[in-house]
This record gives structure tokens, sequence and C-alpha cells, in this order.
């Protein structure tokens, strides 16, 4: 059974708070965002706060603003009203909550926003409008691609900060990673044949809402993995049928575990399946130990694409050099996705800023068909945290596309490919963080190794 | 095992609209919604449009609008972008879409609003935002509370439509209630002391998703019954705690479950649990049976209220005469919420409406305390559904204020109460047609009495 999520101490959200107003000259403004209405205004989904606020905070507090000046921080937040007990019960004071955060906790009513304050655009277009009318100045939900100013400078900030992950952020990534793979063990012993897939996705986020968390994104719990991120969830598990599950947990606090598995759905690899499989777990392995302080991630990519590109030649698949079939993108044909992505408070850390976080500075997107859904760019650095998800997949819009194929048409063997009949989607996903001297898999306790995923699937 | 969900016949729904139709002079035109971004714009919450589209288009279909005029009906909806079958597989096209809805579909391009038509405001900013732009006035997103004009008509329309459930919205419920059954089951059967709430939760839910629903609302699975919503799940269950688990399934098409039941942590309830346990069957049970065509909700109310007046001077918690304590609203003291609401496509049905659909016309909310939180007032009429659900739970905010007590602070026998210490809080809630004659409990496969709760947590 997992532990129970801890928090953040407050003193490392102090050190964060005071290295950002380090960074920063001007003041800044965040809030926390609200709980968006369902179906009816007192129905709501469940409430996500804000991922700047969270980061400098620590708590999912609904409806409080975060205030740093040169002169100090103050968190707003209104205290709760004596009606809710009745229904929601005790909620801590404002003086409870300043002692367990360690920070000055005023009403929003007291809040004096600073001139010239920077804020992020949160995700909640509540918080958008109200920060609107506190800042006199048009921010829109969700804008973060396009930020210039006082916003822009905040945002490198934040960045510079959240991409190496401090000990306090691993110990929330880390505890992501343990409920998540409870998860997947128990994905693994519920999968048997003639089951739908919303069965095999029950038992993975039961153990994620057991632990106390929640699922970190929409769960993929499918038999068509080549659909990438498959949203259905009544497709009915056949005997030869492979299982892709793409389900991640997150902290209370909002730190996000992401991982995925492929497994046979009879607790069996066939042969065909096991060659597959073997291929994208080579090219996971050779990714994530071309992870390391200095290596670009471009390339970490690119690893895996030689691998995949290999291992196609080598079962048939793919006719012609293997390095000039490289080169020319023929890994895009059956790994159309990037390598992996920035992991952190965000399943895609930092996308709320688009590619500003994700790609360098003076970096853009490749327009190349295998490159162009990198979501990163980077010269990796210690601390970094990172997914490493190289995938295979059969996709008929690429496969029998003439466009997309290009002249890479005549490299693809039908014959061959058509024995592999019963694979149509295989992604091996781990969470790895950038270490001094390499880096460390934050998921591998979850089986991976064939007979390893056999041996979890007979529990 | 539960069945599959299976979604609303295309005659049911175009059924639906020819009667709106009918009620109705001018032209509608109604959005379905988007998805919310969560943490960042690629990470939403899950889908779910808004109910007064799915009850007459019957689909979750994101961005899509309905036009319903004089001259005919048509969904307008952007046919699926050929990008997106990479990342989520095919979707059907508009002529697709149109043969199984059975009715002209058209790319929202080719949208042409009629002249004064009448919306009602959605809960999703963005369809609130195009909705003000397309209609040229300002449409706020759950401003449902204060309507005018066509927008007024059509709410009532709408209201008098959905007030009686017809046969497809009954096979929804059904389906519900069946896998809202399951969920209850699975909780009974889960429950040890020393677990975490949040693993009987997880196992409710896990019923819900497996059969390919959602929770309807947010889960409360607690040991602290007296807080009527709580969202907390980390309390640990000891021996003697009643878990109160008010959990409920909805439908892919949005028509929701809403049950609530208490057991015993250890297995067996205790002599004090089961005599305030059967005082709220027993008044649950006599509600049920006011339920019947003719009959005023309100009485209804009084009908529980009164029983539990009367078990509640039997055991000696209430002392003096059980009509005049009635009178004076003793219930309240420990029954502080109505009887139930109005159950269909929201779990409070119709409440974007506010009281416009719980309220007969004319009629207001009283300030009474037993019945200020009343959210329904009218006169049932077969193919209403409403939920019954009476409580008793021990609140220090009711029970130690001098306000909230009044006169009737001598009333409570404390030294009495004392001897229930072992129970905080028991709702016990069912899911309920009016029919032609009197009522039909659709959730009745829930156990309820003790001895059958006590056989379904042996599993």
């Amino acid at each position: 059974m997992t532990s129970w999520p801890s928090p953040t101490p407050p003193e490392a959200l102090a050190g964060r708070r005071a290295r950002l107003r380090e960074r920063l000259r001007g003041p800044v403004l965040l809030a926390s965002g609200s709980a968006r209405p369902r179906n009816f205004p007192a129905a709501k989904y469940p409430f996500r706060a804000e991922s700047h606020f969270l980061y400098l905070v620590g708590r999912p507090l609904e409806a409080a603003a975060l205030v740093l000046t040169a002169e100090g921080e103050v968190l707003h937040v209104d205290p709760p009203h004596p009606d809710e007990a009745l229904w929601r019960g005790e909620t801590p004071t404002l003086d409870e909550l300043s002692r367990e955060l360690g920070l000055a906790v005023r009403p929003l009513d007291d809040l004096t926003v600073p001139e010239g304050a920077a804020t992020l655009p949160p995700q909640d277009p509540e918080a958008a409008r109200w920060l609107t009318e506190v800042l006199d100045r048009f921010v829109e939900e969700g804008s973060g691609r396009e930020l210039t100013g006082p916003d822009a400078a905040l945002a490198d900030a934040m960045i510079e900060l959240r991409l190496r992950q401090d000990e306090g952020a691993l110990a929330q990534l880390r505890q992501a990673a343990e409920v998540t793979a409870a998860a997947h063990l128990a994905g693994m012993r519920a999968t048997r044949p003639g089951l739908r897939e919303a069965r095999i996705r029950a038992a993975m986020e039961a153990e994620i809402v057991a632990a106390g968390m929640s699922p970190a994104y929409a769960s993929i719990v499918t038999v068509h993995g080549e659909i990438l991120h498959a949203e259905r969830h009544d497709g009915r598990v056949a005997p030869t049928d492979l299982v892709l599950a793409d389900v991640g947990a997150e902290t209370p606090e909002g730190w996000a575990g992401d991982v995925t598995r492929t497994w046979p759905a009879c607790g069996r690899f066939s042969e065909t399946q096991r060659a597959l499989y073997e291929v994208v777990l080579g090219a996971q392995e050779r990714a994530i130990a071309a992870v390391r302080p200095g290596a670009e991630w471009r390339e970490v990519h690119r690893v895996a694409a030689r691998a995949i590109v290999e291992g196609l030649v080598a079962l048939g698949v793919l006719r012609g050099d293997r390095v000039e079939l490289a080169e020319r993108g023929a890994a895009g044909l059956f790994f159309p996705h990037g390598v992996g992505h920035l992991l952190g408070l965000d399943v895609h850390d930092l996308e709320d800023l688009g590619d500003r976080a994700g790609y360098a500075p003076g970096r853009t997107r490749s327009q190349a068909p295998g490159e162009r859904y990198l979501r990163l760019d980077r010269t990796l650095e210690a601390g970094m945290c990172v997914t490493v998800e190289p995938g295979f997949y059969v996709i008929p819009r690429i496969l029998d596309s003439a466009a997309e194929l290009g002249e890479l048409a005549h490299a693809v063997d039908r014959a061959a490919l058509a024995r592999f009949a019963d694979v149509r989607g295989i992604r091996i996903e781990d969470d790895v963080l950038v270490t001094a001297t390499g880096s460390e898999v934050l998921t591998a306790s979850v089986p991976k190794a064939p007979a390893d995923v056999e041996a979890a699937m007979r529990g």
C-alpha cells in the first residue's frame, strides 16, 4: 500500500518565493483560480489550482492571490464563511493558515495591488477577469504564449526556477511516481481478455484515488494504442490484443507522474508482439542512457528514432540502409511524436507558457515529420525532469498516405509488416530525472522487461 | 456486472425537439460548450456538455450548436480535422453524425443565426462568449437565474418538458441507478476499519468508471457524515464509525443517479447506531410513501421532519410534545437540509435556472430554519423524478449555538444525545419516480434495511 501524500514543507515554499524575488525587480500578483462550474453553478469540476501559484504556495486554495514585492510577501484569501461550515466542515482561519504556511495571510478585501505588478495568465476565466479588474489591464485566460514586459520577465524567472526541480519538488514527484507505479501494477493485474478497457482504467484510477491523489491527465487505456491520445474506453479486450495504458497520478499539490506501459491481454506476449516490444524497449533504454547534463534533448530524441529504425530494419519491416533511413526520418512513420517532454507541476511542464519553457531561447519548432511534435528542445541540466517515451504504431493515416510516406514509400516492407498484425501500438514511458552525472528513472519500479510484465500480470 | 450504457434513440430526441418547437413561437440557439482547460490549454477537464443541449441532442459533442426554427432543425458542428485523427482517432463525419442522429448536420461556418433567437446561458465561458458574439447581445455564463424575454420563455418551455421525464429519460435514469447501485455495493464490500475513506471512495468510483459512466457529482465518502458535503477523504475509518457515502453515476449522455447510504465500518450496527438509523429509515419510508401525483413536495418534507421528531422523542433525544416540536421546527436541529430535489440530467435538475424550475410560479424560499434549504416546492406530477433523503446529524455549529437553538434549547436532552456518541451523521437517499398512482424507487436494489446492509458488507 502506498503512503499518504505529504505536502511540501513551508520552508521549501518560502525558499522558492525568495529565489523568485531575487530574480525579479518588480512586484508580482498571482491568482490561484477557482473551481469551474460543470453542469450548474453548484456542481463544479474538482478544483485544480493554477500551477505557478501552487509552485509558490503549495496549497490548492481557491480564489486566493499571492503578492510578492520588494518589501514582502502576502497571501490574500477570504476567511471561511460561517455558513459554509455546515456544508463543507471547518476550514482553517487565516491565522491558522498563516502559521501553517509561514506567510502573512490577509483577506482579499485588504489587497493592495502593487503598481506595475507582473502576472501570469491563469487558465481559469474567473481569475483572468479578476486580474483584469485589479490590474486594470486585459489579462486573458490561457494566453501565456504571448507575453511582454513584466509578465514576460516573470515567466522567464518562473521557467528558470521550475526547469530544475528542487528538493521539495522531487519529493512530490517521487510520491506521484510511487502511486503511478501502483496504478500500473493494478492495471496489469486487472487485465483479462473479454473485459472492456474501462474496467482496466477503473482499476488503475482506483489506486490513484485511494492514495489521495487524482489522475494527472485524461487516462489512456486502450487496445488501440495507435490512437495516440485515445479517449474511448468502451473497447473489449481480445486475447491477442496489446493493452496500452498511459496513466499518471498527481499529488494534491499538483505534481505529476506520467507513465506508459503496454502489456499483452492474455498475459503472455506473442513472438511478434515481443519482437516489436523489444525494439521500443531498446529505444527507450538507449534514449534514457543518453540523458545527462549537457546533452541536447533533440539528440535524445534522435537516439530513440535511430534505435527504432535499426530495430525495424532488423525485423525486416524497414528496408534499406539504417543510417540513411534514420536521416530521412523513417522513424517518424512508426513513431510520429516526440520522445518526451518536461515533467513537473504540469504533466507537460510549463506548457501554459507555450514553447517558451520547452524551447531554449532562439530555438523554434522544426517542420520535419519526425520532429515537429517535439515539445522540448533544450540542453539538459541536472535537476530537469523529463519523460522518455518512444513508441511504435501502425497508423493507417500515415502508412496509407502517399503524402506522409513521400520517398519512404518503398522503404516499408508491407508483407513483413503484415506478419506483425497483432501489434497496433506500443509505447513505453518513464519519468526521468537528470542527475549530476547522468539520470535516475523515478518510475523504475513499474515492470518493464517482458518477463517482469508477465510476472506482474500473474499477480 | 452492469450493462454498457446505451444512448437515447434518435426518435426520442426528435420528439423532444418537436415538443419544444410546439411550445415556442420563436427560434432557438443552444450551445453544447467546450472542455475547460485545467492546468494548461491542452490539459482539460473531462468534457461535460450543457444539459439543455444534451436533452435535445443526446450526444456530448464539443463546440456544437443546435438551431431550432419554425422551418426546421439544424445541428452545427465543425467537421473533424484530419490532423486530429492521429491523436484522437477517427470521429464521425457530419454525414455519419446526421444519419446517427436523424437531424441535419452542417459546419459551424454555415450557421445563420435566426433573428431574435432565444438561448439559455451555458456554464462554459467560451460558449457564453461565442453566443454573445453570434447573438450580438450579452450572454453571461451561469446567469440562468435572471432571464427575460425570449430566453425566459425558452427556460419555461424547457422546464415544462424536463420536469416530467419521458421514456428515453427514464431509460437513462434507470441505467444510472443500476450503476449507482453497483457502486454502493462495492463501497460496502470494500469497507474495513483502518482503511482511509479514499479507499472506499475509490472502490465505488471504480464501479462507475468501469461501467463507462462518470461520477455525477463530487462523491461524499466520509466518517464525518455531519459535514453535509464533506470533500475530504483522508480520514481513517475507526471500527465504531459509520461511513456515509453519497455517490452517484452519470450516463455518457449526462443523466444522473444520486444515492446515499450509511453503513457501520465494522460490518454491524451498534444498538445506538441501529436505533438512529431506524429513525432515519422510517422517515425516508414515510416520505417516499407520501410521494404521489398531487402531493405537495413541501408536505413530503414535513412528513420526513415529523418522523424524525417522533423518532427522536421516542429515543429521548428530544423532550416535549411531538406535534408541537415538529411545528416549532425541531427536526431542523438534526436534519437541517431539504428532503430532496429534482433529479434528471442534472443531479439537482435544472438548477442552472435557479429556483425557476424547483419552485412553482409564485412560490419563493421560506426563511424557516427547517425549510430554507428546500430545493423544491411544487405539486408533484407523474413523471417527475426526485431524491428522498432525510438525515440525522450531530452538528456542533447548530447544537452549540444559542442563536440556532432559540427556544428549542431546552428540547434537546444532552445526556440522552450523549448516549448516541457513535453517531455523527446518517443519511439515506433514493431516487424516486412519481408514477400515475404513487411512486417507484429507481434505486430500490441498493441495500437499505440494516440486515441487508450488513449482509451486503459480508459480500
